[in-house]
């Protein structure tokens, strides 16, 4: 059995995971949202919830932000509540899909007002970022045409070109955006952003502080996920991951739960980049932000995030246990099977008793889930907090300027 | 160029084409439902709609419904608003998934009193199909699951089939069950009813009224529709479709609008089974239901329609002109590219003037869509009928009662 | 750690895995096939590679056979060659795609002389298999076509099925015939059995000993296999497998080396299906044929064929753990996630030490891998057999009468 | 009807399609090649082909070699031997997939020789465009791996790069290299340039000389193939394309086949960037090459490469028919289906008189399929050439001295 070295602990405790205040609240598909007794109602019942994940998990301590369905008036309170209960502010998420205006798009509309519109959300989220100290502005477009013809794709390249560029200029001058593309959905012909090439090509020729952000299920059928995060490791250029998982297309399921050999693949590869002798690899590697953006659609919100959070944990913890040595023997003497085995021999190990001891090491409950049920957390919040009926889709809440 | 010969006349005034009533209102993705003036309200906004389609088409003479979402106390007035109109009350589509309690699944859930209640609005469908005289109803199960284990398939296929043979068995003496399909969406890892296989084995166990219903946009990439087409025809067990066009997912756009020779291959399938020696083969084409199954998110909703429509005349009228000998003589004899051209000169034919020519000799609008421009239809409701904010996803509308 | 209980011993010393002949040959791509030293290069050599393979892992003990390719005047010699070694043979695969006659189809060809021949080529494969003992006939047809209208889609569906309804009535006693499908390839626009619900309608039609064979690689992507295992366990239709891997297309990688969870959810059906209350489902389940069909175009090929019979091993050796009152409670209560961790509690689970004492106590090495290496056997058959070049694609082996 | 103006004429006239050599031999699947009576044997007997093709269609000037299937002793002969059929030289392909030494890649192999050897390889092609006067270098790779941790993907992206480089500061000063991309096959875990983005990345950091060469087949299901090439022309990187069509992978069917929409689509955006008020997007371009690369595995190659010529010069016609001033004006006020509508007018026009027209006009014949069904060239090449039998997979040629 692998025991936790001191290698391993450190690594383990260097691990963060960041949730999504969204990922709290009642979520669907298009044809339902289903209420779920306790889900959060508005960014202080989401932090309370981000930070009973945190205290079970210890390595989700930041909570990200949805704008302007977290809008609040103060954000400095904001920040004290959070840091009160053990979490901090994370990435900041402009919305740039929810108003009738941006039918036809927004940074990339037809109509400049519509597109002013959206940049100056853009912008003022960047104000959001420096009164809550958040490093990253996570960027992801709805924008996109549904019928061959319906605009003109260069001309919306170009529209997304300098809005970008404008909201990059405008940054916090530690800040740094995350550019997310997505293969489809809502824009079901063309996507502005329709992948990781266009994301890149963007960000190197906007400037260095814009990086792409990779979305697990935002690729067509049969990508390799991994080359690309080594491909955009090794150029500087990987900012960050929306974490989920899928089948088919979108689905924003739990991480980790249809293919976790990918997921840990991934992890292979960050890991490996993190001990890079190459110093943009190595530093790019380590500044990579790890968000989960999932819809629980079906599942308790609460056990659905700690369950999520976990699978990173175990993923990257096999990654962890790879015998690099053995693995780069074999590469280098053409070993196809020996190579593949040193990775596959880490992700076959059963990490759970070395993550339970790494728990009991760190005060934290080994099996986290089982301490959650135990607690009563989720009928306390049902009990609380009711049934909140969601509208379809992700939810719009009203502004809240005040915890209960 | 092709002119309007006797044969052509009589087939082209045969076809239907029926479209939904949900296609009138405001529909969106989990994203948004954008707000469209002049969207239908009810369904009685929706069968003027439906009207106006079938007034500037004359291939459109009836109107899916879709319960509860159209539900009215007096189905026989409905009739008679609907006939006052010049259309029909076509299938019946029974809506079991947007209560709360089909969270887990309808026919299919683990729970009894969920799965009762799903088949008893079943058969309450099947009595509005008494009511409005409609032959087909029209199912559509959004039963699955989101994680490998969460139930147990074969359990869920028991239980689909008991609901299945329920239903077939209490329908009208001439009433016959559509049964739709789906690859995914809304379940991510396993649907019940997974693919036409499916469909068609449960089907041809529950009786002679079942049939399966092809909807377009509910296969996996790269499967050959018009290949199941085929053999559901000529197995005697294809009902209907449900049209639609897509390039990726379930995406409900404009029939036709992405691979208008798909959809031209499928009519030519239909055309040439019409035509069989096989008498069951012959009866399955004539009685399939052609229907409509879109979600108009960012187009006007009655262009849309006529849109899809006129894009269905188009294939069937493109479908109409092969010439069934060249295209025999050359697959008898093995000449590969002779056999594809005869197929595909045909759907090279610019059958706009035919159609005009057609149109012309039945008095309608030779261009249907500038008719409908000009005719103001469309400033009018959205000046009556004002901008209705729909929930996201799908509609969900309170039971109307009477027209405004 | 779990141990070895006698449930657990009698089921690993159940489970089979029957291993192909033509993975033991050269193999390549389109593109190219690479010759491999040491590679098999008769039936012969085959058998003696298989036998390695089941002296090794004690699970593998029968082989395939591809008839021309592994065409013998003496199949009683041949039985007892492999019978000497400690392997026999399995199913017997005819080759209707390799002949010069079958460019445009062979059971379903334009041309009757053709189907005629090709029929003729099935029924002598029945020959073959009285002369093996053999029990399944397992049939892949490459037939189909590459271009809209290029044939009659429905002449070709019943030339099909008369040409397995034929097969089927001369099938021994006691023998069966596994229907397999195929998404695509080499047929790129239609394929005759083009998916499961063809296969499965075909053997329903046809008669009692026809099942369906599912090959892992032929589905569409995001295809739930293991809900198309349960569904066919559940009609009584499931007749076998072949297994190997792939990320996209056809590619018949080692089974398991891209998404073992699959894999083993495969295996979590059958198990359950093994303890199912019905007789039929628990019938089938147990008569499935396991059977690997792969290329290696890369790897080594018996060491490659020792990782697929040990991935099956571990994915079965995990699904036999699964704490099946635990699941069906969770899925009786609708626990999602509960339900989820039971199934994934047991793949988490690392069955390596458990599989090596299960090897221990049979006399086999606890690292069959490792033996094979330390044995020196791909050395001595490289340098005894040298390198056979293979032509493209699949190889065609002239008819072999000795053993070297 | 539309007729032939002036503008339509000198667009028509400046069309140019490139044709392959190896289009015209023997090709086929891995599971078998089918010789075909007449394929062409040797690069002369390729020259003849071409130089039929080209005398029907007036617009398929150029062929491109594939070294060393098509390598000869004298360049200078070659050529000769081609311009007086009346077609030049065009791209040169290199291959380094078919030596046994590429098992495990080429420029991106483990081993340090290997990827010297093919470097080699590629500087010699380099030589043969000087001495064919050749502009383009048409480079594709195999490389790639077939598991999770065969290789170390960023040490592969580095010898990607360093290869690239090399090459192309070798170029003739007037020469430049295409990059191809792929999704997958024959690498089945992990493509070394693995789609445009990866392309993209690496031609900017070699040079201005390198651009992305765009195959139609080389995507995963879904991707929106007009939007890569409107990103491309507008980062003034789109060097060329290989046309073909295909429904699940790289099919290598004739082009225009499986969606001539999207053909379309791809055209209209060539167009109107050739029109383009941006200087770099126009030269971009005027200078895309337009190359066919299919396998021909079951039809008559001349016939096939007639058609698919064919097949590009409709769509591009129907491109030039875009009423440019209508789509804009669509586009600007965001009229979603007048925008769809103005694009596909011009596809749903039937192009082929306006086509016979110019054929006149040009001394062509006004259906070259019927004219060269009609010139008994296939007979003729069938009795004097015989039926060739290809190896498996893509020919290989030995070399060719003398032309008979």
């Amino acid at each position: 059995m692998t025991h936790l070295t001191d290698d391993l602990n450190a690594a383990l405790c260097a691990q963060r995971i960041e949730t999504p205040s969204w990922g709290y609240g009642n979520s669907g598909t298009r044809f339902k949202t289903f209420a779920a007794p306790g889900a959060a109602r508005d960014v202080y019942e989401k932090l309370d919830d981000a930070a009973e994940v945190h205290r079970l998990t210890g390595i989700a301590p930041s909570v990200a932000l949805h704008i302007p369905w977290d809008e609040v008036d103060d954000y400095a309170a904001l920040g004290r509540y959070a840091r009160e209960r053990g979490v901090g502010i994370g990435a900041i998420n402009p919305n740039v899909f929810q108003d009738d205006v941006y039918k036809l798009g927004s940074v990339t509309s037809p109509f400049e007002d519509v597109r002013e519109q959206a940049v100056q959300h853009l912008l003022e989220c960047v104000e959001v970022m420096r009164q809550t100290g958040s490093r990253d502005l996570s960027l992801w477009f709805a924008d996109g045409t549904n019928y061959a013809g319906q605009d003109d794709l260069r001309r919306r390249k170009h529209a997304m070109r300098a809005a970008l560029k404008r909201v990059h200029d405008a940054l916090p001058e530690d800040g740094r955006m995350l550019v997310e593309y997505k293969l489809f959905e809502p824009a079901f012909y063309y996507t502005d952003l329709f992948d990781w090439g266009a994301a890149y090509a963007h960000c190197v020729a906007i400037g260095d502080r814009a990086q792409v952000l990779v979305d697990l299920g935002h690729h067509a059928q049969g990508v390799n996920i991994e080359g690309i995060v080594a491909f955009l490791l090794d150029e500087g250029r990987l900012g960050g991951f929306h974490f989920n998982a899928r089948r088919y297309a979108d689905d924003d399921l739990i991480v980790g739960t249809t293919n976790p050999l990918e997921l840990f693949s991934i992890y292979a590869e960050l890991v490996a980049a993190g001990h890079s002798d190459d110093a943009l690899t190595r530093a790019t590697a380590q500044n990579v932000a790890y968000m989960i953006d999932q819809s629980h659609n079906i599942e308790p919100k609460v056990e659905a995030m700690l369950q999520s959070v976990l699978n990173c944990q175990e993923a990257y913890a096999k990654a962890l246990l790879i015998d690099r040595g053995a693995l780069s023997a074999a590469q280098q003497t053409g070993d196809v099977l020996a190579a593949h085995r040193a990775l596959t021999d880490a992700f076959r190990t059963d990490v759970r008793p070395l993550l339970a001891e790494w728990r009991s090491a760190h005060g934290l409950p080994t099996d986290p889930i089982a301490a959650h049920r135990a607690s009563g957390y989720q009928q306390t919040v049902a009990r609380e907090r009711g049934t909140a009926q969601g509208g379809g889709g992700y939810p719009v809440k009203d502004k809240v300027t005040a915890a209960q």
